[in-house]
């Protein structure tokens, strides 16, 4: 299940801008994949020495540095300052479970988005923080994990496809928050296929795990707008980004990425909305139950409270003998038939009442 | 019963504006229907080459293409290819399920609708994406199944009924989308009846398919209101639209089509709020029947269990020989009638008793 | 009850404009009250010739025109024709149950509100449209009934109190205005009486009638809900109107009546949170009914089983003659009242056991 | 009880501006007090003739004019006609059970707040209309009753603590309305204890009257933030208040001012919420109740029932002598303890197995 | 358990601006702890005399005084009027239990903050008022107890870590409410792991305890949140200070505090969702439990009442000898075997009836 809060209280009372890892401790190396790519060439190799890292910033080219294994903060921070990043930056990539922002700076453009994925077997999200560093002419991701998600982007740079190689940096970013969006809709589908299997789940059979299903349903949604709300404030405050760091021809993607955001939340509070509606289906199918329960009990009660009142009273003691008032059905000739019959009587009229009252 | 969400994880990797289809594929062939009209002549003829189309954008007349069978991406990519239209556009009019929106072109306005049917013998909502392109003297729509929706509108035009031949594509678009505001007041209309339906069944004979009912009501509200709520805000984005798409004497109508859609806004949540409250209703009703089971039941065994127990008590088997003392009653001359009138004093207190709670 | 809908599918598919009453055909005459006006002279007659309307237009004195019986739509499309009202105005008075709007058009300010009316005896709101039409020196009311609303204004007007002979058809509309917005009051007052009623019912007697009423009270709530929030946005964009239609003088009332209907609104609002307390108080009381029959049978079962049990013990039918262990009590001498004994220890330690719980 | 409406009905159909006093008809007299102050001077006398009024205007002193007794309308028409104020202010003045509200005149300020009284005996609140006219060297306001809210700021007038004499009418207006807020601090105390009192008899003893206290302090804090929300705005229009009624120096105390009645809102808010949540503790704990109820006749069933069964059956009448099959336990030297022992196990088992269930 | 309102009562009638201490009259002495510090030097004396502060002002360095102890009223007013603070803000700093703000004097920023502590042993908050006064070059604090939440900040004063020495007062003033904010992520964190363990109470053994402990960590929220809103408010003010307090260099830090406080909101209001629907489960749960118990019930019932019908039945004393059909099964051969078969068939379909209804 998703963590409520990530462990900060190790922070407390450092100065700000500490780097410091908060999060999972993944036992993951620290690992760079460079891509040095314009509209002819792409290479993929990665330098050695940090100070190299610098040089490429003078060059004209395109340059993709995609970092993973953040729980090692100190090679973190020593790349970052590298690249000459503001010490509050490094400190938010590193503090992962940070609520996505876009943080404007004079060098560079700072973005935080937290990627949802949905674990199929465990029927579970996890969340990873991933940072963006947008640059005149590179761009910078942050991964906790090495996780795949922008290996089809990779792909798509790598064998030239569409306008990606034609186009700066920022179509780069673009391209990536898209792959983060349609993301969304792959976990949202899932979730839309577990909404309806317990609506269904619910009409045929409700079990307090249902409940315990819906709650965590509820609950994971209350995580996913967490996200999602956010996120759209950072597409939309990257679409109206005066700086020069997004391209003017990539501001009309940037629009459509923003509908697409909204479609996710939408999506996210239309969820939310059903899934409360459940919790009542759900109470009043347990109280139906309660009710179909208690109606047999009460239908076997009343039957038989009557006829066991009669031979009740035909098991009384009192002496025949003694007066011909004391209970002279024991001798009559018809004595037991008459009140098997007073019995089978009974039960008609009772039989007849709960037709009435429509329990059967 | 309304999908939440489209497939939408088939495009997930794919590069953005890719012309892929994204909905449920109909066996449904590619199709085209043209109208070329002006205040004096209108044909309905449909060229046959693609590049013919690029030519009737320069005629002064105007055009209105209707495209169906959106579930042959190539053809619907090529066509709109040839109008000159955005990889992004052609994205969205394929990717069914979208977000009504209103995206602002160069060259042209683009549009995407959600229209709702409803299905009156399964009680049942469907939705269908319908998409517009207004350029300056012509209008593509483009609509997933062959409907018959726009059917009046076309007979206005053929039969020069109204104002609509006279003004430009820009009034045209208009009318469409009136009707298509119009049609969700006929939904309204039915589910409005469905609603009272309902309140009338839940004081009548409420079941737990009543319940059943409220839910999927309650859940196509949602959905509705998840339709209407961006198409004011398409209507209002045309309503301030700057550009020279839409025409001033249009613009009092689009007034007028934005107070309708604020109507069926309002109606929505109207049905919303008094669904709410009818789960209220459903769970009380339960509740009392409930009551009632549990009142029969009472009745009878406080009635019974103390005429049971004065039967029982004379049921003992005290030897009367062995002392005056052991159950004397059985040897009374009015023994039996002594104990059947304890029992007809009992049973009357009870009654008593339950007159005064009320129970009857 | 008030309908939630009006049947408005008997437009859909008409061209935006076209004259068709919609609401319920009250079998009534159209019909034409004229007055004529100004601060020195004031007359009643009616012109029986529509194109003597136009004529008025010019004069300098203020005529006001109520039109009631909407249902012939042929005359009243033909008497806002003869004052030039637009197709779009004339589709909305006959439209009725639109939502309260203003429309601003060169020669005129088109106002449609809701005139809710609460019939004592049936306990039940009924709604009215009632249009306005403001020109420069004319005012054209628009109702669906011949209703007495206004006859006070017009009662004013002929007795010339207060200021309104003095000031223009501005004033006069603002006096109608005001006439409504008392209305509202007066309803609220009503239905703050039926609030009070129920809250007393609730506590005193709450029965399944109850909740109906609660509910057709929310239900109304929300209706009158959606026809005043429109109504302050009407009064509020009359307030900041451009034109030269309300004058300068009349503005400072608007202002008042703006503080009314938001009155109104808070009135609306406080109802709609306290009606929804009551429901949580009802739902209690019923399970405060259910618990007390529970622990009658309760109490009954728990006193009368152990001493059922005792004496069916008593009435087993063991040979006492083969053995000195079988059943030797009852041939005791004072086997009987040792049992009795038995039984009244049972019952008194149930009534101390049912003390301490406190159930009595 | 807080009215929910005050009868308005009164009015309708009067010109708007009317004067009409709306409220409870007190027994009460029409009175002025008169203070006249400058840094040095103070006097208490009033003047006996309304035409001494209009000279008090022309004098540099301040004077502060308390008007109570508005039931006689006619005097209070003829006081205000003698300050020149406005129709639509004379029946605001009069008109109790206003919405708090701010009018900019332009020869005064008119403010109308509401007070809250909180009686501690009744347990109840009640609501006092007061309004404010501020000149420019004169205060005038008005109460229903004699009530004595204002008296400590009189003291310090007279004693010439604090700024008060330095400063003008507008810091009176201040310290006035500051009294006003300080006093809702006192209600808002006081329901405090209540609500904590209510929380601490929800644990220990819930009784519906628990129920009705806490559904009447939710109509309460309805009714109190329905005064306290306008309120608010009516202090923030006096603070951005652009006309010269309100003196620089005074609007750094009103900036404190409406941080104070933010604080109200925000605790009102508080409680709101609080008071929501203790509804659903109190049905739960009636839930828990029935529980117990229906625990407690389930364990006395569940014992007895399969004891009963055993005595009924050795109760049986077979005839012992017809067969050996025939209840041959009848019979047995040890039959009755070994139908005794028969029981015990069962009652054991029962025992047993109600502790696995952790019934006890 | 945090109060709901802090005794005020006591100011009301007080002139505005008094300097009356309202609060828990902690038993803690008025202390100064003063710090002057530059990017060389710092010292930690207190001066004596009140005035040596006024020559304060005038050294170039950087001052804090931090100053606790705030019940001896007379006190914190002498040294507050040392600093010229004006009387609205001395009373703001006694009168605790404020509502976070930021008031802009000429001289200084005045900001009110509140502190909010996690007791780990009592499982329960406690909240503490912090003001702040900041002036050009020196910044005081005032404190209701002598906590240590600022130590660490001290810490790094004195070891000259970070750039903390290099900047100034404004710098020292965001390092202070960077500690308040972390402080809060603290808290959370706690209540984080509280909320988890309740949920796994709750499925586990929810019991009265666990909704008690529900509503407690809800009520907590929701006093939690009425610190956090007004806190954001004021971080957003300050963050938007024209005036020349806060340099230009501690603004970008301002934003990064500013995220952090809307991710301490996001993540309360995230709980709040979360513990309300915790409400659901534990009310559900309950509803389970005694869908239990009446299931046990009835089945008991069910089963036994019929069998207790037979042994009834046979326990009748029809005179056998009267008559052949007086109950000759009481003679047969194999009487009694017939009847305990007859009881074991009646318990088998009872044993199918509960299968078939999946009651085990």
């Amino acid at each position: 299940m998703l963590k409520l809060v990530k462990t900060s209280s190790r922070k407390a009372g450092l100065p700000p801008g500490s780097p410091v890892f908060i999060g999972e401790r993944v036992t993951e190396k620290f690992g760079l994949d460079m891509v040095d790519y314009d509209a002819e060439n792409l290479s993929l190799s990665t330098p050695v020495r940090l100070d190299e890292f610098r040089l490429l910033k003078e060059t004209p080219s395109n340059t993709w540095i995609r970092v993973h294994g953040l729980h090692d903060a100190e090679a973190v921070d020593r790349f970052c300052l590298e690249f000459g990043l503001h010490p509050l930056t490094i400190e938010d990539i590193l503090h992962t479970g940070q609520r996505p922002k876009i943080d404007h700076y004079e060098e560079y453009l700072f973005l935080v988005i937290n990627l949802i994925n949905y674990d199929d077997a465990a029927r579970e999200m996890s969340m990873e923080q991933i940072s963006f560093v947008l640059g005149s002419n590179y761009l910078l991701t942050f991964h906790e994990k090495d996780d795949d998600i922008f290996d089809d982007v990779l792909a798509r740079l790598e064998t030239n496809k569409g306008r990606i190689r034609k186009l700066g940096t920022d179509y780069l970013l673009y391209s990536l928050l898209d792959r983060v969006v349609d993301n969304f809709f792959s976990v949202l589908e899932k979730i839309g296929e577990e909404v309806e299997d317990l609506e269904e789940e619910l009409i045929a059979a409700p079990s307090p795990e249902t409940l315990q299903a819906i709650h965590s349903l509820k609950r994971e949604m209350i995580l996913l707008r967490k996200s999602v709300w956010p996120l759209r404030e950072v597409i939309h405050g990257l679409q109206r980004d005066e700086t020069t760091f997004m391209g003017e021809s990539t501001r009309v993607y940037l629009k459509d990425l923003y509908d697409h955001t909204i479609q996710v939340l939408d999506t996210v509070e239309t969820f939310r909305d059903i899934i409360s509606g459940m919790i009542d289906i759900y109470l009043s199918s347990v109280s139906n139950r309660m009710n179909e329960i208690i109606k047999v009990l009460t239908i076997f009660a009343v039957i038989f409270i009557p006829l066991t009142f009669i031979t009740s009273l035909y098991g009384m003691n009192f002496n025949t003998g003694a007066s011909p008032f004391n209970m002279p059905e024991l001798n009559w000739y018809f004595g037991y038939p008459f009140a098997l019959l007073l019995m089978a009587g009974t039960l008609l009229s009772m039989l007849v009442y709960f037709k009435k009252k429509q329990w059967f």
